[in-house]
């Protein structure tokens, strides 16, 4: 940083360099565009993208601009927490104290106003008890399956993994908009009709 | 896409899966978190975040969540115009020629009321004559300054270039921000003050 800058804006220039840590954050989803992974930011971007296409949907009145708050910053503490794969049960069990730990250390690199607004955003999306935080966790989980349908299963493929065990972690979608929880169900059944994922009770396909 | 999907959602969840190609158009700034080039989704991210942190240090007030929107959208005809490289004057002779055809064909593909407002929105920040616009283009000449300042120099080491004409193309940075501009213009000076951009008139530095 250069001299004589106001500490106020040289804190924010710092926390705005730090997440570009985002960037690096690898997700399981593959894109639909290229065959590599996900990062976080440009999973945090896509969904942000589709607040504004697909509130007309939400079975309550959403505040479009806040919910694209909410999915924005909503992975933020993988910055130091990393990704936590979906049907990994085992890291999801101390996922929340690894986040809430990486919450305090990565927000309080912003002024203190700012510091204290993110991270009501953060908790917030996390204790999912608004209309825009549930719209905003159903965008979180509409997106990777859109990817992971247009790429033949995804991770869906896991080892272990049955229709039964993504339609349960998708349900969240039905519960901010009947309409998309209707939408993601179809593509999951249409993905285990055609072999992506085993139906509950079968053997892994292989394939 | 699945049977008995309504033609408006079919035709949203469409473009979504469309636009997944920005994460594959790469800018020529390279990341600070990482030896690779950053792409168009990630940068996008990027601008979304610095808005609502740095909106305070705008001179016109400015409304926050559309300028985030005008941020997120900015560079989505590039799926199929491709990045401009700003140092580059020849490709940027036909740029909005080619940006504009981009826009025509993927606004398209959304249901008409959606392509009219993303559209507006474009053309909102292309012409750069509210004080949403202004920020929102301060914000995309300012992250990549970042970026580059962090690498050493970056994209300004590209020969020919010298500390004018990062001055020059940096210079709407303080049209919408008198402070943000002297932050800039600190970073250019010391960069140059380095050796990572020549000062006008000296030649290029080989580094
Ligand atoms: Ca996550």
């Amino acid at each position: 940083q250069p001299d004589g800058v106001p500490e106020r804006l040289a804190a924010q220039i710092r926390f705005i360099v730090e997440i570009d840590k985002l960037k690096t954050v690898l997700r399981r989803s593959p894109l639909v565009a290229d065959d590599r992974l996900e990062n976080d930011a440009e999973h945090s971007w896509h969904l942000a993208m589709m607040v504004p296409i697909l509130a007309e949907y939400a079975d309550d009145p959403i505040d479009v601009g806040h919910t694209v708050e909410l999915v924005l910053l909503h992975d933020l503490v993988e910055v130091y927490a990393g990704d936590t794969f979906l049907y990994d049960d085992e890291a999801r069990q101390d996922q929340e104290a690894r986040e809430q730990a990486a919450a305090d250390r990565l927000f309080a690199l912003l002024p203190d106003d700012q510091a204290v607004r993110f991270r009501a955003l953060w908790d917030e999306f996390e204790a999912r008890q608004t209309p825009e935080a549930r719209f905003a966790k159903a965008m979180d989980r509409l997106q990777p399956l859109l990817l992971n349908f247009n790429n033949r299963g995804g991770t869906w493929r896991t080892p272990g993994v049955t229709e039964a065990d993504v339609l349960r972690r998708k349900a969240v979608i039905g519960e901010a908009s009947a309409e998309l929880g209707a939408y993601a169900r179809t593509l999951i059944h249409l993905g285990a009709d055609r072999g992506w994922v085993p139906r509950a009770g079968a053997e892994p396909d292989a394939g």
